[in-house]
């Protein structure tokens, strides 16, 4: 039984296999053919925070593969709170096919995993977002970018978006620059991973507190919001914190002239991101968003055809 | 490609052509062979405003068509707070295909269609209620209503389903009575625009302060409630202000003998109908509320139809 | 048309007819052939009070049979506030085909069935939790308990799980033993009907304050929270007036040796029950949980079988 909670446990080959897959299953899409991969099959998608984006892109994702989603909300559903997790993870295991959640803390999602019996899929935590980067990655190989060959530069918060491409950038061997404010830089414990991971792959994790450095010469540039939900009262501070980051068109001139700009949503213009450079970028940021959809389809029948293993 | 935002932007013909298939419809599904017209689709839905109603009929609908309904509530979704609506326009026209909305400010409604790529249904807004206007226009049409020669009261407040009669009434040419108390008159820019319409159609929109001038010999007699939803505070005001409004037997007999009574729901009797009289239309009432369902199924599988135009 | 409200409208032919269904439709689930007994029906799911069970278990129980929920929560529909039960019963009727409700009062219930003109299935109300108890039975039946010779203990709260074991034995004939403090005894009116039925039956239904007593030799142990949600305020009151009354190894050694302990969950540990005693008992108890799936899918096909009679 695999799961999809952080790309930890993912191998190179595995990764690519995903992706592979993802844009073959998004051709079939546009060509109006997909096959039903999981036809009469029932996700669960569990949301401790709401999120239109990955409600969206599981719910519509799941239908178009023949099956059905099921939309259980923070008032449908409290993990820990009422009952144990455990045994949630039980009830849902004897009812549904697989689970996809959206939580605060990985470790619940650890322990839908160990109880429930079926597939899990990590729909962002605290800690991690491992599906966006699939998305990412799938995005950033349709707009012609080499991930054996990659500089991608990722500005901005050192969060579960830094985490997830430290440790994609570990996985699969690319180069990645991270800019955050002092004070902002990724966990350590993340970073001490990634590194004996890239002993193996050869990857590059370069860090600063200069976005310039990061974003010369970068095939790609990652931003992500500043302040996320629950961290509204740090608003004022954050805003300080990160002068000097909002992503512009200056900025972005560092980069290779070819290079292209993605954001997971929602952006916040003025802050991390200027309203000319977002639009200047929209396609590729939209593709990227759509991305998150074909991507999870693929993530979704990988772990199907492994359920058994 | 078109929406379907306010009966403004339609004319007579298209307004025909598309209750004559929502009989269709309407007609094929009780004889349970209703054809997959939207197979596989998925529809958006956004809801600002709660409403069972709308909700249970556009996710039936699209259901029976074969194709799939997301729900959002304000609770999953806020339109223009958190991201900008151009934002969630472009990320719902990359995932789904059609989006109805139902929203407090028709211009969200026109950000949504300027920037999704896919046609946008308004579901209600502040200003118009166009899908209540199908549904009404179909069921008169049932219980026998001629359209060209009808004379039609709306009784009570002039708000966004007075808007939306004037402007039915001013594209197909039809006899409109509106009566209202002094004050909760029909907005001027609608009536002013609906004149100009009259011109070439002919209707006839009359107003007035006292219902029984514009009941007297009517086939068909409107109200709705006189405190909508975020108007609970107007209560006392309002109550007073509709005195001698309330449309009961008595009221009801200035009509002609054979004229039907129309409500949107919920009803709140004592205030704008008496229990009485709603009992005694009750079959006419609940005809409209199935009428949303198959109106606004021939409205999305219109739209879609003419979605590469 | 039959409703499923309670089962004191049931006969023990009926019961027993269902339970069989029930045992057929698993199979065929499990088998991958199940049978699309309601093919594009749809069933509305009202709730005034949330559940995951109930909710996950009949949304995705109407789909593997081929239909689909929707899932009306109480912030999407307010039974008898905003409009009267008999509206919202007589507006669903028009647009679906079946109701599930789960609500505060049983005579909402009846008010929905009497007037919406399709059947109305109770998902659990203060008084009554009939669907559970099939799904238990079904369990009992599934782990070899012969339903005409059994004695069953329900150790815990007099309350709808409670009344519903009381309907259940005086229909079916078995001995049920209740164990409830003082003060928490099941109500009379449900008693009395009981009494009645159990002449019949022959059915013997014995209530004490002692749980030693009730547990005596019984082929199934059966508990519930003694804290319902709504309860949290008597909460210190409660978990003193039912010192004693947990289950664990202790108290279940006096039932047979191969009883098996039922819990409909949520389960709290160390009130109700030990972690140790659940946690042994934890196959039978998710069995129960699944079961409410294949029991409530076969409850929706009986139903809709008999729905022009």
């Amino acid at each position: 039984m695999r799961h999809f909670l952080t790309l930890k446990d993912y191998t190179k080959d595995e990764i690519l296999e995903i992706l592979d897959l993802a844009d073959e299953i998004k051709a079939q899409t546009k060509k109006g053919d997909l096959k039903l991969y999981l036809k009469d099959k029932t996700l669960a998608m569990i949301f401790e925070k709401s999120s239109t984006r990955t409600r969206v892109s599981f719910e519509v994702g799941i239908s178009q593969l023949g099956g059905k989603a099921l939309f259980l909300s923070s008032r449908d559903i409290q993990l820990g709170r009422g009952e144990p997790v455990k045994d949630t993870a039980r009830v849902l295991g004897r009812m549904v096919d697989m689970i996809m959640a959206r939580v605060y803390k990985q470790s619940d999602l650890e322990e839908l995993a160990k109880f429930s019996g079926i597939p899990v899929i990590n729909g962002l935590s605290d800690d991690f977002h491992p599906v966006q980067l699939m998305a990412d990655l799938m995005t950033m190989r349709e707009f012609g970018k080499d991930i054996n060959s990659l500089k991608v530069a990722y500005i901005g918060d050192g969060n579960n978006m830094a985490n997830s491409y430290i440790l994609a950038a570990s996985k699969l061997g690319f180069e990645l620059r991270i800019a955050t404010p002092k004070g902002y830089e990724p966990c350590d414990s993340v970073l001490n991973l990634a590194f004996d991971f890239a002993k193996e792959s050869g990857a590059k994790i370069l860090l600063s507190n200069t976005p310039q450095t990061a974003i010369n010469e970068a095939d790609v540039v990652v931003t992500d919001t500043w302040i996320s939900m629950g961290q509204e009262e740090e608003k004022i501070k954050r805003v300080k914190d990160f002068n000097g980051f909002t992503i512009d068109r200056v900025l972005m001139s560092l980069a290779k002239s070819d290079a292209i700009f993605l954001h997971c949503l929602p952006a916040y213009r003025g802050y991390e991101v200027s309203e000319e450079l977002f639009e200047a970028h929209a396609d590729e940021i939209f593709s990227e968003a759509e991305n998150r959809l074909h991507a999870q389809k693929a993530v979704m029948v990988w772990l199907y055809r492994r359920k058994d293993e």
